[in-house]
């Protein structure tokens, strides 16, 4: 079985409000787009931002269920590029979870919410390497 | 900025029913565990299962919030293997959301909720390619 995970679908409420984040903060580029879904080709899998609606319905769920927290983490090259990202997503619609601190096993990181609550983790953890394709390998 | 996500980090509530789910599940091999979360490496990016408490006290969320709905989702490279993992999936733990039907994109697809409620998408599309590193790419 290959340790593979092909997509992350992200339920939205407003695709305008939610491509201002991501097209415009995090400068990502759609691979496609329409009146209800957008897809982001990314390292290796896909970034889907979906009108929450029509997810929910699609995975048959009735309504957004009180599920376990969750967080995806972007991580840069350089200590110096956490803070001005956060900056920057916080100007496109973000919301400061936790600022920018050290975590205990080194690096540097914080927590901003997209416009609908889903958690990023801006990091730079300079264990985990980071290929020119941002493939990211575990390290320790 | 690169189009990168670095990790996916799940909330759980209890490390050996989660592990049960994920490693014997999907048989996927910790790269990583101790006593409060297990990392496995992936498609280039990793996947993090954490004690939910843990989790939300890095983000500095109080509660898990009634945050939007969300799902991963995991692409096998034929029809067939679709609900046999299916199966798989809920002898170790997980609940049957959607039952395996055909999108109206073609392929085949249903959804599976982890043993915390995180929703995953078990898929086959032909028009994703996934090269023998699990890297997958977007397609129409």
């Amino acid at each position: 079985m290959q340790q593979q995970i092909s997509v992350i679908t992200l339920g939205i409420k407003d695709l305008c409000r939610s491509r201002n984040f991501y097209a415009n903060g995090f400068g990502w580029v759609p691979v496609f787009e329409n009146a209800e879904i957008i897809f982001y080709q990314m390292n290796g899998l896909v970034l889907g931002t979906w009108l929450e609606d029509a997810l929910l319905t699609d995975m048959k769920r009735p309504a957004p269920t009180a599920s376990s927290a969750s967080s995806l983490a972007h991580n840069v090259p350089m200590m110096d590029d956490v803070e001005p990202l956060m900056a920057r997503l916080i100007d496109h619609g973000g919301k400061l979870l936790r600022p920018a601190d050290a975590p205990p096993y080194g690096g540097l990181r914080g927590y901003i919410s997209d416009p609908d609550g889903h958690a990023w983790e801006i990091a730079w953890n300079p264990a985990w390497a980071i290929d020119d394709k941002g493939h990211v390998t575990f390290g320790l």
